[in-house]
């Protein structure tokens, strides 16, 4: 049976709710998908659970066409697992934690690798088991501390997340590549534009991960690409270090007085007024930036780090976090400075392990790290570590020696790509899938192992593979829209076809009541608009907010047998028989 | 494609699970259907998964046919509305709670009338928009003080709950009946045995409440019914009382010393023994049982009453909590008696609102409530309100009256029914379904209104509706299992046939290959057990244990073209062709 407006559980709004961020939430909550129940926490509406069971079908199939079995593990667990694995620590704030009655710890899982992993050492023991790909489609909770844009980024939310086991590294590698595949299968069947891009491996030291980026201004991630083919987001990109020079030859380095140059900015223009060169002006990239950083680290201890990176770059905090984790950063305080001597604020110098270089004093022993472009034999002016003094053509390799390499500095348009591509671009995008080689981590720590086929105990090694399930339906929304409302590829579409009859002539809805029936009973899942007293514009209104790709209008040419058929994306409306509709959309 | 048991993530087990109290929580475990990850926690593996997925489908078809809409409403919920309605602090200990990183309190919600409530009222406001039915199937919590018996009574379980919204008493019956019908449906085709049962109202002041239970020993709801079709459960039974009898004539009451009798069966001996009655001896019967009780209002005041029922009969603790519901209730304690000098512990009489009757001494004005059968002319022997002392021939309404009525004695065997229909028998059964007219409390509480046709607004009338679906996949292999494993009714079956491959011969395994892809071609699920180096004994014994009703052999007589129709349920063997195979199951 068709499903009639005057039944269905729906009201549209002509508002924007007033908390709503971007398009996608504004439309699905004016549309009537959706309506918030608290920060982050959303009701499915009838349309909106139409549209969550449509993309749920196309996941299973994909999944199946993987060779993955469906399972389901519970939303609430208890903490053992999470501790086991050091994540119950490491979540930090962002999970939701509760005690029982009996004062139990538990958590509502944002994730469920120790689940699964517990469950396949609890059922299998061979390599003849292997390779088992097991997933869910599962409501799953994280505390965000700002949920935001809706479906978005929200607190509870359905995910599809896969588990790969196997238990040689080639194995995991078809594994990851099916599931690779089905991504790509599934996001082309859902006319959902994407990038796969190289990601950050995180703490679990797996081999390879990929995000599937789904490009869009509002997206949450930067990512780089270039036109040869290279992608990769913007915590997962290496810089291209320069080769490094030959010291010999260049100049001695100077202390200079530098007074009143605490910022980059102040530094080379004194630089270039008072110790011009001759060739050509000095700029930013000639300076050596030194910046301090706080490191806390899991067992609480706090540390400072120095970086040093050229000083037309800023350090990027979501690839220092990256580069650092899983220690959290945050810039060093006021009171970090005044209890470390050694730093000089505003004109902090490199030094080296083995005491400070060139006579410049430093009376600290804190990490000093370099970015990958300060090779040897490149030259700097950068800070005396002593006020209002900083040193020219300070020389690495030569003067100076770093603890170590860090990716701290931002990514810009235009550098060079690892792959050697081309240069950069960078984009903004939003995740929409993760597949990600997470290799012996969980197995080890959870004792995850099976007899090989010489009897020998070896550890499994496993990926996982998350699709969030609410915010495709989001993207989907945020990138098939106009201004009048939703615009759905017809894969999701809450229904397939809306019939809306108009006027007050009974004639009108026998022959509307009649198509609808005739086009669900040909297998397509109707919407019909048989509102008694509504006019022609308020319904047209909501149709177009609602989004049914394919509208068939029932009017006063009813009567002659001739009806309209309006193509929702691209407006274009063509007057035909009843027949011929039924032919063309049937 | 079939599905093959060297794919299936699947481990069947030989020994039942150490925690498993009851049949149906061994078999799903040692099948391979559910695995348990905490107190009233499981997880779904494939088999498991299916089974749940065919009750579901069942289920949203009746919803459908009854014109209920799906919703889906989120499990974890700020506390707000809970609040309004009272039910944060009604729940008690009952739900798990929790607060987010800001300190905000929430709970997982254990069912959701009040997010219902609100989301008609956010939508709706006319009674032109009722009637409407709306549900959801979700996995709702529960902080069960003794979860057991496996999916059973668990913490987290999946359950349909749908509402009705109407703005006449009359609408809310038809909305109810039609929920009524579709359970009756649903039962019918899972195959399971119920009974309708009137239900307990509650706190919410509804009119009507019934519950579906499904008769079987291990069934945690005694309920009565009778031959003439009266069903309700024990807390619901009302009392049949006997007509009030004319006092004039009755002799005068009597205190008599009666020593050492602070016990019912104590007071019966030494009154046959030292005021013997000429026409027959004294039984319990004769005896008015006095018992204290203490309440712990919500408000937290404690309040004891005393209840004086016949003294063959014991205090029936369930009835009494839904009698003072939504206080809390327990035996008074030696405090109490403490602190109470008018309360004789063994030797406790009637009293009356005006003052002591007959001269029994009584310190206290503690409500005295009567069971029904204490009317108006019947004739007891109970406590004289002093020590080692009873009144004979103590006449209720003459002598005595009490505050008021209460349900508080047991229900027995024998007992008559309320409406007529015989004596009832006392049944145990499992709750697997509940529909209850709740009336305008929550519509009241949280506000929702509609204008009528009148434009005056009037408080909408709700009804609510539960099925636990995990309980009743539970149920239903709780009553479908003998020695050997499970035996699924054909709707609800992981699978529809098992094709089980035996032996070491090719050929063999190219019949059960062709059979089994032709039967799933024909729209069968099919599970066919291709494991090649499986002896026949164990492969039988795992298809006993699974489950699936209708089994196909295929052995030594493939090569001329033969299999075994193997029933599971009967056990019945046939030797057929191939052909006749698909023809008959196909």
């Amino acid at each position: 049976m068709p499903t009639r407006l005057t039944q269905l559980f729906l009201r549209t709004l002509r508002e924007d709710p007033a908390d709503a961020e971007v398009q996608s939430h504004r439309l699905l909550v004016r549309a009537g998908y959706i309506r918030r129940q608290g920060p982050g926490i959303f009701a499915w509406l009838p349309l909106g659970l139409r549209v969550k069971a449509r993309i749920e079908k196309i996941i299973r199939e994909e999944m199946a066409a993987a060779g993955a079995q469906e399972v389901h593990f519970p939303a609430l667990l208890p903490k053992e697992p999470y501790e086991r694995s050091g994540r119950w620590e490491t979540y930090g704030d962002g999970i939701f934690r509760l005690k029982d009655r009996k004062g139990a710890d538990y958590l509502l899982a944002p994730t469920h690798e120790e689940m699964f992993t517990l469950m396949v050492k609890d059922l299998y023991s061979s390599y003849k088991d292997l390779p088992l790909s097991i997933y869910q489609i599962q409501d799953k909770y994280r505390d965000e501390a700002r949920p935001r844009a809706g479906l978005l980024r929200g607190r509870e939310f359905t995910m599809k997340d896969a588990y790969s086991f196997d238990y040689t590294d080639e194995g995991l590698e078809i594994s990851y590549m099916a599931q690779r595949d089905a991504y790509e299968r599934i996001f082309s069947r859902l006319g959902l534009e994407y990038v796969i891009v190289a990601a950050d491996n995180g703490l679990m030291g797996g081999a390879r991960s990929e995000e599937f980026l789904h490009p869009t201004p509002i997206g949450e991630d930067s990512f780089v690409r270039t036109d040869g083919g290279y992608a990769a987001n913007v915590e997962a990109f290496t810089t291209v270090a320069p080769d490094p020079q030959p010291t010999e030859g260049l100049p001695e380095a100077t202390i200079l007085d530098s007074p009143g140059t605490p910022t980059i900015a102040t530094l080379v223009d004194l630089a270039n007024d008072r110790y011009p060169r001759e060739d050509r002006a000095w700029t930013a990239a000639d300076t050596l930036k030194n910046v301090v950083l706080a490191l806390t680290h899991l067992d609480g201890t706090r540390e400072l780090v120095v970086i040093g990176i050229p000083g037309d770059r800023d350090v990027d905090m979501k690839r220092v976090e990256v580069a650092f984790a899983p220690a959290d950063v945050e810039p060093a305080t006021e009171a970090d400075f005044d209890s470390n001597a050694g730093l000089v604020k505003g004109y902090i110098g490199p030094w080296s392990p083995t005491g400070p270089v060139l006579g410049l004093e430093s009376a600290t022993n804190i990490r000093y790290l370099l970015d990958p472009r300060v090779v040897d034999g490149t030259s700097w002016i950068t800070g005396a570590n002593e006020h209002e003094k900083h040193v020219f053509g300070l020389v690495a390799g030569r003067d100076f020696v770093g603890d170590g390499w860090v990716e701290a500095a931002e990514v810009r348009p235009g550098d060079p790509s690892p792959d050697g591509s081309g240069p950069v671009e960078i984009a903004r995008g939003m995740e929409i899938g993760h597949v990600f080689q997470l290799g012996r981590f969980f197995a080890e720590e959870l004792g995850l192992k099976v007899l090989d086929e010489n009897g020998k105990l070896v550890t499994v090694t496993m990926g996982s593979y998350g699709i969030g399930v609410t915010r495709i339906l989001a993207v989907i929304a945020e990138s098939n829209n106009d201004e009048k409302g939703l615009i759905w590829p017809a894969e999701v579409s809450p229904f397939d076809v809306h019939v809306v009859a108009t006027g007050k002539d009974a004639a009108v809805f026998e022959v509307a009541d009649a198509l609808a029936g005739r086009l669900e009973q040909g297998g397509l899942e109707v919407l019909y608009d048989d509102r008694p007293k509504v006019s022609p514009g308020v319904k047209f209104g909501d149709a177009e907010l609602i989004g049914v790709p394919t509208i068939v209008i029932v009017g006063r040419d009813a009567a002659e047998g001739f009806v309209e058929l309006w193509d929702r994306r691209s407006g274009e409306r063509v007057k035909l028989s009843v027949d011929e509709v039924v032919a063309r959309i049937g």
